[in-house]
């Protein structure tokens, strides 16, 4: 197969939004090709929360049909829906050159990897409620921001938006309350992944996160492609992940081959800025849902799980704009001649992943002005 | 009317769980009694979202049908369970004595109180799958801990499990995303409030929260009332707050009586350990909300959005273990002559609330020992 590959909701003329199965340029219209009724549903949540045999047979069969030359519906005919109800969301900051820039450029009088960076994946919880598809405009948050010299903070429309380029896993199998899942029972959970913006105003941001974590810098909006693609389309792809030093303890520890090779891109004024691969992620997928169920905690069907900005080690390789920009002090180019330092009213980002013949459902987004 | 009132969720030997509004001992099953359509669903969810009108109308005639004599089913019999589904969770930190201790205790060297706390409701988001209705047993966590003196982390059950007593406010009408609610549409959006243990895992929450915040310290359990006291009940509750210095930003300003004069109560092991009242927040629940949706996030029905921990100005009057102990330092006795610092396996701790004659639904939990 060939071109963006993955599972989704869509609906034609306002009809009633069903379940799809994206090749390329089509989208075979599941409810109506004779599968089961988990498949006839307005939401992906039922078809994730059946398991893996379901899924790698519904996948087999659709691929089949698509394949075969079934009829399929012209994408560019299709309204494309949030793919599943969001249940938890958590987000991730598991690139040691991410969170190495960021550290810089917040603390810059201390360390920029705190003690705790190399012995857990951090993350910390975000807006369910607020995640969107790919496609939605983003409306520019205001919010409270202070300047260093600045003697009170002020309220108004951010200055610095930006974006984080981030990989997601969705969770189709739920879990236990009180009962942490190994690594190893990462496949017979996770369906898949999806691309994750998670547009981030680095003014607000900056000004709450101390003590308890980023909240309105992050909460107003995240968008994810509308076609979650399955892990079994992925298995050639799952590749050797950089060494751990130190070696995590032992419910973080899992062998093989858990990192995966998935070219990324961002693309900024129809030029792109950054391009970068999740492979050199520190943390795995695996580990950090062990980690996140390590005090007990479940997790269900629905529950969005974001790698955190992934950002390479080469200019050029950062996949957020305070990083591309070393937070303002150097703008970088874009198509049409001008210079963006942080997004401007009216700019469209798009995030790309390919992981060899197969792309992921992209994530575009227009940032719109701020409202009165 | 006497004792504790609040709409909830119950169910009667394993039948279909259904809508109930309880008054002291007795719920009076609204499913049978010829309410409206919303009444019928097994959780409150569609009753939260029919708005205001709705809401009151309903409370009105179940209290005419309640002091009418009307059949009730007595609470013994009702097993009870989660009254709605959460959307999103937010913890608040809006205790200004709270913050001020856990400032001393988490940054010894530093200001207790953060720069940012008296211009902005700090808060961040919890896990909403994780929320579980009073009564549920919580099993201790494991997780990472590292204390100054040892060379690296552990991974075991936590040393220094913790309560927080907090009030939460629950959303029906949910808001549109793009456009921020200001502190005078609470009463339109909010339906009433539960009291929410916030279990806390100290020594886990010590070693992971910077810098995004508190995530597995807090994400394995959150216990919360069952049964929803309404807004509506509290009218003669309400109390001018402590007066904010500096005025917050127009935004979140609003005039009038905006704190919630309820007795809180903490019970450990048969002891009350703890007595405040959620009067002294600093930053009133119609603040919280218009903090929240400011950059444009919208809410969703069934949004429950917490005080933080709320503590008060005296000894005995703090709302957490941390506090009450001075970190462990100084041990608290209780009933059967022993003394705590954190919690041990087997304790049972009771959060209470009083508003006049109406009680809040109380918050019980019992700790079970780690998992092996």
């Amino acid at each position: 197969m060939n071109g963006a590959v993955g599972f989704g909701v869509f609906s034609i003329d306002g009809d009633e939004p069903r379940v799809g199965f994206r090749v390329g340029q089509g989208v075979l219209d599941l409810a109506a090709s004779g599968f089961s009724s988990e498949l006839s549903e307005p939401s992906l949540n039922a078809f994730l929360a059946s398991g893996r045999r379901t899924w790698e047979a519904v996948l087999g069969r659709a691929v089949e049909l698509v394949e075969g030359g079934h009829d399929v519906v012209p994408l560019e005919d299709a309204t494309v829906h949030l793919p599943f109800e969001v249940a938890d969301y958590v987000d991730f900051y598991s690139s040691l050159e991410h969170a190495t820039n960021l550290g810089r450029l917040f603390r810059p009088d201390s360390d920029p990897l705190l003690p705790n960076w190399r012995h857990l994946p951090i993350g910390y919880h975000g807006r369910a409620g607020t995640v969107v598809v790919s496609g939605t405009p983003v409306v520019r948050p205001r919010g409270q921001s202070k300047e260093p010299d600045d003697s009170a903070p002020r309220f108004g429309p951010s200055r610095r938006l930006d974006i984080e380029l981030e990989l997601g896993f969705v969770v189709g199998v739920p879990s236990v309350l009180g009962t942490a899942l190994p690594p190893a029972a990462f496949r017979d959970h996770v369906f898949g992944v999806v691309l994750v913006n998670d547009w981030s105003a680095r003014d607000i941001q900056a000004w709450e996160y101390q003590p308890l974590g980023p909240f309105l810098g992050k909460s107003f909006a995240t968008s994810i492609s509308g076609w979650i693609t399955p892990l079994a389309l992925l298995e050639d792809r799952f590749v050797a992940p950089p060494v751990q030093d130190p070696e995590p303890l032992p419910h973080l520890r899992i062998a093989g081959n858990w990192a995966l090779d998935i070219e990324l891109e961002v693309e900024l004024s129809d030029t792109v800025v950054s391009r970068t691969n999740a492979r050199g992620l520190y943390w795995t997928m695996p580990q950090q849902l062990a980690h996140a169920t390590s005090n007990g905690a479940s997790v269900r069907t629905g529950d969005l799980f974001a790698s955190g900005t992934i950002s390479g080690p080469d200019t050029g390789s950062e996949g957020s704009l305070i990083e591309l920009t070393r937070n303002g002090a150097r703008p970088i180019g874009v198509g049409d001649g001008s210079t963006r330092t942080f997004l401007e009213d009216g700019d469209e980002v798009v995030l790309r992943g390919r992981a060899g013949n197969v792309e992921l459902g992209e994530v575009r987004g227009t940032i719109l002005p701020a409202r009165p």
